[in-house]
């Protein structure tokens, strides 16, 4: 499973590998609505990923990792979602990797700084011809999964 | 009970108020070992915290408000451990405040911009002769405890 975390999304995307090819086996996302406090938007964020990992017990959960200088504005809300979805990740004793947005990029297309587009279309390409997910976040996600199975060799 | 947030070390600061005064019931840290993953020490921090707040089973959490132009090397780690405390907090339905250190500064010794020492001196004259403990981090979070204490006019 790929997570590319957020405050008001996160997205999901669950990938099966079979005979060394990925197929898109769920994706979605979780919302948080934005008139509800803070604490009340991370404590549904840990239900939803809880019940998330139940639902698909993935072998492994990939995530975007984060940095300061990238979107300095919503540094702290993602980063404080991203905290609850690793501890109740890791809880389950559920394998966590990480990767950089410019590790995506590198890994699905060979070079780090495609554009989304572009990524979008290796990720298409992977997923030979399964419709994608209209969301942004969600095919992050999806692309973040791929990321993980390329790495591991599994594709 | 005040927290001070953090990813190595946490404080934590339990106050009683009795006819108007603050008396010190319990403080202390939560510590993680660098040497450790960081989804690892989150799910430390979420099996603390809520062992903390079934020790103590606090009236109300009151905690520091973060922002990125302070500390951004570690603003990311703090941010992620705040945010696993947060959602342990609200799912065991104890009311949080939130203060930034400059609401602290200002509360207790009526100015934004005081120095460590002088808010140190103004917890220890609103705890009257009780020892403080040495340690800054459990020191910062006893005076979040006060300041909310102060704030809804209980001392």
């Amino acid at each position: 499973m790929g997570i590319d975390p957020g405050m008001a999304l996160i997205g999901y995307g669950v990938i099966d590998i079979e005979n060394g090819e990925a197929h898109l086996s769920a994706s979605g996302s979780i919302r948080t609505e934005k008139d509800k406090s803070v604490p009340a938007r991370l404590a549904e964020i840990m239900d939803d990923i809880k019940e998330l990992m139940n639902i698909y017990k993935p072998d492994s959960v990939s995530i975007e990792d984060l940095f300061f200088f990238k979107n300095q504005k919503t540094i702290i809300p993602v980063a404080q979602s991203r905290g609850v979805i690793l501890a109740v990740v890791e809880k389950l004793e559920i394998p966590i990797y990480e990767y950089t947005p410019m590790q995506v990029k590198q890994v699905l297309t060979g070079y780090g700084r495609a554009t989304k587009k572009e990524v979008e279309s290796m990720v298409q390409l992977s997923l030979k011809n399964q419709t994608l997910p209209k969301l942004d976040d969600t095919v992050d996600a999806i692309a973040i999964a791929i990321t993980h199975a390329r790495m591991i060799n599994k594709i």
